[in-house]
Formats: C-alpha cells, sequence, structure tokens
C-alpha cells in the first residue's frame, strides 16, 4: 500500500484535513497521470483540471507566484493579467513543455469549434521540473498523444509519488514526485478547502528536515557511498480551493507556498525553478461578455491568515508525502534515487 | 477668467466629458488646494479625497503604477498589498513629503481615536514633484498645519492652473501645474465616470505635442534667448472612476494613463518620476472584519476598453488643462516659465 | 520594391539610424523567416538570433517588459530570474508556440551535447501574435521542422511585411507584419546602435497615427464596405542594442517601446498581447561557472536617455515600416487587408 | 551583559560569522540607535549607514524587496527604478516615518548644497513597525531631531534588542527589537561578508520555533494568564554586503531573508508589514555622469547559492538575537512583554 507521512504520525499544523487529504478535496477537482517507464526513459505528465465543465467558456480565477523562477512554465504572462486559467494544467518534464503545451491547444479547439473563427485563442499552462537524473530527457519522450490521454484520465482518485510527472523526479536528493494535502478553514460565513498538489524536485539532503527535525544529515550517513548526484532542482505547486476571494488575494495566499517548502530545508536554490500556479473555484468567469456587471463574493482581509496558514502547512505536507511515497527506484545510466520511507519506520 | 483647452477647440478623443470635465465629477471626490506664494517659494499642496465620509474606517479600493519610478511617492507598497487607499491623497513638493505624510497620520488619528489602541496603524498616501525651478525647496516651506488646512479645503469646484502642489511645477520647458479632465463611459449595465488630476512637471519642450501637433519646436523658436531651464521633471497622475472593477483591473486602467502621456511627447525621461494611483468608489471596504463574505461588482473583462480609453484621453487633457491654466510666473531667482497659453490663440 | 516610411519623408525623431535601419544593424544579430502560404493557411516563423554563435555557452544578457499581458509568450519566467537570453527568439502565431518551443529545445539540444547530461535545460523563447484573420490557425500549420529551419535561414539582410510570423498578421484594421528600424546613439564613450524588430498585428483603424498625423478615419472612410473585421490583436516587440547595460537598465530601455507605439494610435487593448523582449550584446554571460569575477561595463544612469528616445523612435518606425511593406492581401474565408502604402503617395 | 543565541550554543547554519557577528562586519557599515524611554513611550530610531562617506554623491548599489506589503516603508519606488540607496536608511515606529523621511532630506540638504540648485532632490529610506503594545504610538515621539541625531550616532558596535527602533517591539509574543549577525562565504575569488540587522516585531508565540524546535507552546504554557496581546506585527530586515552583485542578483539575495523568516515560525500573517531592503558596496555609483563607461564586477550566477545560503541563516540569527537581547519589559498602559532569555539555560 502506498504510504503518506501521516501513517508515522507526523501531522503538520493544527488545521483539519479534507477527506483525502488532498487536492480533490476541494469539489471538482480532478487529477490525471501518465507514466512513461521503459529503459532510461523514466517521466511523465500529471493534470490537474480545475473543474469537470468547459474551462475556456468557465474560467476560473487564476494567480501564478514566481519562487524562484529558473523555470520553463508557460502561460504565466496571460494569467497575471487577466485573473483567469482556462485549460487544464499539465506537469511534465523540462523539455516536453511544448509537447503538452500543443496537447492543451488541440484539445481546447477540439472543445471549442468558435476558436479561431469567431472568438481569440487559448492560453495553455505548463509547469515542469527536470528529471534528467533518472529520466532520459534529451529523448523528449512525452507525446502530445500522452499529454491528451492525462487529460482523459483525470479522476478525484489519483496517486502520489513516482508517477506521472513525478515519475523521475528527485527531491532533497531522495525520490521524489507527486504529492497533495489539503486543509479545512473555517469561519462564521461557511467551511472551504484548500487543497495542495506538489512536483517535488528540489532540495539539498544535508538540508532536510521532516517537520522540523533536521534528518537530512542522518540519512546522508546512512546512505554513504550510495549518495545520490548533485541538485539541480525545481518545485512546482498547485494550489486550489473554493474559498472566495479576490484575484489579489488569490496570490497573497497561493504566496504561503513559501514558507511550506523552506519549512522543509529549502532555501530556493538557485538552480531550482520554483512555481505556484492557484486557482479558486468560487467565483466562475465566463468567456463571453454579458450584458451586465458580474457579482463576486470575497473574504474581508482579515480573514486570509488562515488561508495562509492553510497553504505553508499543505504545501510542507504535500512535499512529505511525494517523498515518502515514490520508491527506491533506478533509472538512466544505473541512477539510483532512494525512498524517503526506507529511512522512516512505518508499523 | 481661467482657461481650458476645450475653449480654444480642442476635444481629446471621442468620449463624452462629464459636467465639469474634471476629477470631482466622480461622485464623492473633492479636491483642495493650499498655495505658499512669497519671494522665492512658490510651492503648495493638493489634496484628492476619495469619498466625503471618513476614509479609514470606509477605505476605497486602490491601486499604484510606476510609470518611471524617478519618485519619493509614499504609501504604494501597502495599496499594492491590500488594494485600498484609507487616507486622503495629497501631492506636493518632493522635500515636503515627509510633512505631508505626518499631517495625514495627525488628520487619521484625529478622527479615529482606536488607532493605535484597538486597531492597527493608517498608511498615508502621498505623490510629489519637484517644483525647485520656480521655489526654493531647500526651504520645504510646506508646514504639516498646511498639509491639513488642504484637507479641509477640499470641494467639489476647485481651481487648475499654478495653484496648489502645482504652483511652481513646470511642464515642457512652459508653466505646468494643476489639471483635471473626466469622461463618461457608457454600457449596457450603466454609465460611469472616470476622472484624472495631473499635477504636471515634465517633458522639453522639443517635444512638446498639442493633440497630435508637434508645436513645441515653434514655440521654443519663439521663446528665442528666454528658453527655460533643462529638465528635471515628474508627473503625478490621480484617476478616480465609480466604475466597478476588481483590483487587477483597476490597475490595468490607470496603467494607461501611460498613453496619454506618451501623446503629449514625453517618452517617460530618466529623472522623471512619473507615477499613478488610482481608486474606485464602487466597492467601499469596511476596516473592520464582518461576519460575512463581502459582495464585489466587476465589469467583465471584455467592457475594459471604454475605460483604457477614457483614462488615456482624459489623462492628456488634464495635462494640457494644467499647461493652458497655469498663466506666465517668474520664480525664485528670478526664473520665469512662460504659459502655454501665451502661445495658442484663444477668442 | 519594398517600400518603407522613409520612402515617402516620414521620418521620425532626430536621431540618426543606422546602416540598414534595421535590427541588424546591431553587430552579430541576424534575422530569419519561413513562409507558410497556401489556401486558408498563411502564416509562419521569425527568428531573431542574438549572435552568430553558440548562445547556450555564451549567452546574452536579456530583459522582457509586458505592456499588455493577453499573450503567450514563453521564456519570460526564466528571462526575468536570470537576466540572459539563452536561445534564438523565435515569433509565431499563437497556437504554434508549442512547435516553435519543440523547435528551439531540439536545436539547442543538437548543437550541446551536455545538456541533460551534466549540465541543465535550457530556456527556448517565443512570441506570437494571432493572425486568425487570414490564416486557418486552427490548422496550426508551423512545424517543429519549419521552425528549425527559420534559425538556419537567419541572415543580417531580411524582409519586412507579410513574411515569416507577419504573414498573416493585421496592423490597425489594415495589414500589418515584420517590421524594423534603428538609432544611433552617440556619447563621450562611443557610439552604439539599437535596433527594433516588430511583428504588427494590433490597433483599430480609427485610431491610427501616421507620425503624429490622425490619418484612421480618412482611410476608414475610403474603405467604405470593404472595411476589414474587429480587432483581435497584439504587438511582439524586439530590442537589440550593443549598448553596455545593467539588466535594471537594459528593462527600463525596452519598456520605452510602449511609447512607440502609443503614439501610432494604440490605447494598449485589452485583447491585444503587448510584450517586448530586449538584448544586450556588450556584456556576454558564459554558461559555465569561473573561478573568478565577472565584469561589466555600463552606462551612467544619465546617459540613459538617449537610449528611451531611440527605442520609442525605432518602434514607431518598425511599425510603419512593417504597415507599409506589407502589400493587399487575401486570406482566410476571404477575408482582405488593405496595405497601408495604397493610402499614402509615393514617388 | 548582552546576551546572544550563541551563547547557548545554537548556531544557525554551517557558515562562519564574521568577526562581530553583525551587520557591521561589513566594511564601512555603521548602526546608530536613539531611544526615546519616559512614561508611556517606548520607541526610537536605528539608523544603518552604508559607508561613512557622502552617500548622496558615492551611491551603493540597493535593492528592496516585498515579502508582505502592509507596511508604511518609504523610499522603495526609487530603489527599485535606479537600484541606488543613496541616504542612511532609519528604522522607526510606524507614525514616525513622516519625522525621520524629513531627518534624512534635511541631513542630506546639509552635506549638499547643490541639491535643489544645480541637481535634483533626494530620495529618503524609512522602515517601520508598529510598537503600540509598549509604546503610546498615537504620540508619534519621535522627532526629526531624535533622527538626525541617531545619524551622527552610527558606530561599528552597537546594541541589540529593545533599543532604539526596537524598544518597544513585540516579537511572537515575547519582547522584540533590534538584532544582528554576518556570515562569510568564500569563492576562488576572494571572500566576503553578508550581514543583517532586522527589527523584529512579528509571529505568534504559538507557532514560535528556536533553530527547528517548537518550543512557543511550551513558553505559552509557562506564560499561562501573563499571555501577552495578540499580533499586529511587522518585520525589517537590513542586508548589508561586500559582494559584487548585479541589482538582478542583489534583489534574488536579499529575498532569501524570507527563508529565515519562514523557518522562526512566521507564514507572513496579513497585518505584518515584512519589508527586506538590501545593498552592496561592492560597486559604487556617482552621483554625476561622467563622461566614460562604469565598470563593475559581479559574480557568475552559480556563484550566487552562498548568498543565498548566508542570508536565510543570517536572517534567522539575528532574529533569534533580537529577541535573546530584549530583556523583559513593561510599557504603555502596564503592559508586559516577556523576554525569550527567561525561557532558556544560559550558564
Amino acid at each position: 500500500m502506498v504510504k503518506r507521512i501521516r501513517d508515522i504520525g507526523v501531522e503538520i499544523g493544527a488545521l483539519k484535513t479534507g477527506k483525502l487529504n488532498k487536492i480533490t478535496d476541494v469539489e471538482g477537482v480532478q487529477v490525471g497521470h501518465y507514466t512513461v517507464k521503459h529503459g532510461d526513459l523514466n517521466t511523465g505528465v500529471t493534470a490537474v483540471l480545475p473543474h469537470e465543465g468547459n474551462l475556456f467558456t468557465e474560467k476560473v480565477m487564476g494567480a501564478t507566484y514566481v519562487i524562484n523562477g529558473f523555470g520553463k512554465t508557460v502561460g504565466t504572462v496571460q494569467i497575471d493579467e487577466l485573473g483567469t486559467i482556462e485549460t487544464p494544467i499539465l506537469l511534465t518534464n523540462t523539455l516536453n513543455v511544448g509537447a503538452c503545451s500543443e496537447a492543451i491547444v488541440e484539445y481546447t479547439l477540439n472543445q471549442n469549434p468558435e476558436i479561431g473563427r469567431t472568438t481569440g485563442t487559448v492560453n495553455p499552462v505548463v509547469g515542469e521540473c527536470n528529471d534528467m537524473v533518472l529520466n532520459d530527457i534529451r529523448e523528449m519522450a512525452v507525446t502530445k498523444e500522452n499529454a491528451k490521454e492525462t487529460i482523459h484520465e483525470a479522476d478525484v482518485n489519483f496517486k502520489e509519488g513516482a508517477v506521472g510527472a513525478g515519475t523521475g523526479m528527485k527531491c532533497f536528493g531522495l525520490k521524489g514526485g507527486i504529492g497533495s494535502s489539503s486543509r479545512i478553514i473555517e469561519y462564521p460565513h461557511g467551511h472551504y478547502t484548500i487543497g495542495v498538489l506538489v512536483l517535488s524536485n528540489f532540495g539539498q539532503l544535508e538540508n532536510f528536515h521532516l517537520n522540523g527535525k533536521h534528518i537530512g544529515p542522518q540519512i546522508q550517513s546512512k546512505l554513504g557511498h550510495l549518495k545520490s548526484e548533485s541538485d539541480k532542482g525545481s518545485i512546482m505547486v498547485i494550489v486550489a480551493t473554493d474559498l472566495p476571494v479576490t484575484e489579489r488575494q488569490l496570490k497573497r495566499v497561493i504566496k504561503r507556498s513559501s514558507v511550506g517548502i523552506a519549512r522543509t530545508g529549502s532555501f530556493y536554490g538557485n538552480g531550482s525553478g520554483d512555481l505556484v500556479i492557484g486557482f479558486s473555484t468560487a467565483n466562475k468567469i465566463p468567456h463571453d461578455r454579458q450584458n451586465e456587471l458580474q457579482s463576486f463574493k470575497a473574504i474581508h482581509e482579515e480573514d486570509i491568515d488562515q488561508a495562509f496558514q492553510a497553504v505553508a502547512d499543505a504545501t510542507e505536507e504535500a512535499i512529505l508525502n511525494s517523498m515518502v511515497a515514490a520508491k527506491t527506484m533506478t533509472g538512466r545510466s544505473g541512477n539510483t534515487l532512494y525512498s524517503l520511507s526506507e529511512f522512516l519506520s512505518f508499523e
């Protein structure tokens, strides 16, 4: 059975988790994976769908935050300007961003025959990390078809660890990958969910902290000569919520992912492309202009601290989940990355 | 009688103006001036009040845009983070920003005894230009008391030209100062007003364009040996509206002031602190948290082009009004700046 | 013979142009085109190469500026963070950004066998405009091979108008496309060149200004029932220079493209993705770390106004050149766009 | 004797400290304090001088980074645009920013008679936190004269804790104030120093971590009914270095202060104005234009990780030093804040 960090009793923060303790606890959100695994090819795609309908005609409010921009994420310029996300979000290896970008375009064209005829174009959103340690990234093994299939595979239930885009990733010198977590925040005006999914591929083992404990050096000494390669990292964080916020508030909220990342021992290294993409499903934005004003709901600014806390905690836990779930794996040129779970005591 | 650029038949753009063709056409907005004029001291303060009530307890949505940040404007960090303006906006000379800042603090403390006791502090907003050509700016002639009086003088009717903060300003080598203009924009869901007030103190005469006509060089040749000093400029633009927008939309809207400025012949010179502060009165934000969600109205993004056009046009016209209204003036060390109106044919 | 705006005596600004009055006046810069033109397909790719060597191992200092981010440009996040450009810059139609991105990756992998082995990945830079009026953009007609060929076609001499990425573009309701211009700026410490290349696809005819003259409405009345479709625009601006600057200075310099665009009659409409990418070849940055500090040269900040003026003027002229060079053309579904040159008097 | 966190054996990170383990380990940097302490007034000013000469005529390279912009810091707009700091940096309570701003202006006018005559104006830099728990902030007790005196008091040796601007501050529900730390980073091309000074006034006790240990809740239970007031925080961080960097690199470096802050248990709360101001003394920038290009030195980007680590570690340690050095204190209305040192075992 796939393990999670709570299985060894680690709980990050005091807030309650959602039912699955995953990003899909946010109503309507779905996640899909496509995994490439043969020979030196260990890579894939992960899709996050903000809702189940037509995202182009019914957009979600979106925001991005660049923690460290050594990265090739696509789609941020328009999200920043217009405050909307209008496609599935795909994650993949660095050199397959183009293929995934084309896949989203074709998927959206197919759904919306008016694009390029009576309305404009579409803004694909693709994030990436570099999985070159375990994957022969030069082969650009992900195809447009793989990427499209990922979108169609999306579901509320999804795996963590070395799966989809997480297949070949490395985190704190150990095996990284996909991880997720969620939190419930409560106000007099209602209960809301904040969900986080990470693609973890960052950090140096000597800096690794597990819930405040600096256990990286111990693991390092156990690994001895098996010590893994040096760091060329990145982390992609996707934050989903049904909390009613303005775009400005959403950006403030997702920025707190950087707190969760720092807690695990990162200082946002130069070579690490650390980027957050977030959306709120509370206020949908129609593609077509209407003859009336739009109505929005949003929290008062003083309500926002709970959301900050939730994002920081869920990001930290999602990173730990990605590391615990990913099993030890040998990939390109015989490179091996060990699972964090081998160094922890599960019952 | 004070002249305006429409008095010689110049109309910028096709949109209708508001009743006064001033920023105070936006319901609730008021403007006040305090003018210092004795000897080498030619300076002052101008206040823009977003509404007549208590701005601290009932904030307006705010945004700032830096065209060229060679400037000492105060308050932008918090406006950018929180999306609100909670005080009157004061404009003054560069070296009196501190005094005006203190004046706003005292004014707000006086109105709100809970500040520093049961609630936090206040974010004063002060913009500035350097009036050193006509004013002995080293004297820091504006006092805290002057600044507070400016706020109390605010009214719907106010003067343009060499008045208040505009007293000593220079624009395109001629006399600059305070100018204003407004536009009405119409949608199926209602009519709204966009108003602009500028403190003009930028530009080189040889580049001056009046409604597309490059008349700077002609004026330059008429001035001959009377030619004024070289450029150390700036322009402050205040944009007010009752259009329902999100903070992101508001920032997009006020950014179009840069178009109006470019049309007059500026390339946003290195030494020019060109900065825009804007607010919308459509959605007020209460200081105190409530137990419910806030409701907002906002236009659909495709409605925004009219607001862009309105801001560009009103900014251009406000600059021209500032120059036409300001009469020829001699100030510090006998420096003289000529009025644009001397080179135009009014009936 | 292909016309340019200087052929009818229009000169923008007082600065001298370079030898070709094109972006390739900047030493080492090359431009290539690949044009797709059959049936309803009217599109292509344009490549700008910052220098002739290996851009990955010897990067140029780079910067981006978003005028209006309704666009899908790729590569800006990393340019902003690291201040370098390490690939050719490709321009194409909106939906072929993915193919061009993949082409740059393959081109760079081929040149640099160490990528994905002993060093990290590469950041492809691709800009775009939407050519759906004349091109069946849904066909995504540009292939990876086309894009790679474009890079290999690059030369100091290149065509303007309806060529390469400019093939299907529309500008101010008339035919747009590729245009270029350059300026020489002189200091006591040397002479430098600033070159601009635009992909013009923005603006509404009624707002068009030619060197200050508001001639859009006249052209509109001549066009009568032949009047073209409404606006879904964008403009991509590439600024090249050999001026020694810091990354901060470079960003300030390229931002002045927005002045040139405003002068032609744009207010940076909502639907227009207006984006500038710039580079300086003066200070090259090696990919590999060395054991010593790097040495840079840069102008004093007060030298920067000439560069501002040069970029504003060259951008304005490049837009006009793109419109004059592009001939009247009929494309997808029989849509016709007229050339500006038909409304001007050339000898 | 005043304590520091190393006195109880806590060492943050593996890098060596400078000689004093303070910001003044960076050659030329000086710090001064002015403390107001009578009755309900417990506040003051702290000055950081980047070098001992005339800062206006010989500027230092500067950068700012806003972690959370609920703050009233002055001077950031121009630092961001021009990349220079040209005055002492003052820290004070929120409502005395105006007075400190005026003091810097007067100080600089006095030093530079050409300001406002033959050259432009000056950009004062003032940061702040809200000390309302222990200080009657409504009294605006700091005068212009106090602030000027602070500048003149500046020295290499300076106190930490409840002194200067730190007098009335609160951190993690305990007594906060001024703290400092430094690190040495070594390259083949030389050794450099990074120094940090904080004005700590942020955080909730339940979240406090001391070098990874979550000891906040234990302290909370010991405090019992003596528990302090709820949070209205902020932290100002000043980063000084002699590392040769570009402005872009400097901004990246100082951003890592946010890592140090997160490690102590903060999630950058809504009400906390968390802001970093940094400078490098390696490349001085003359006020007056010269007839030649300027020469700069800068590290290769891959050298930057050590600087990131140094800033993260020194910020964390500076915060702890501020809390250990500040003794238990009773202020306005009998409010008492306990010293962290009372809960630690010093020999």
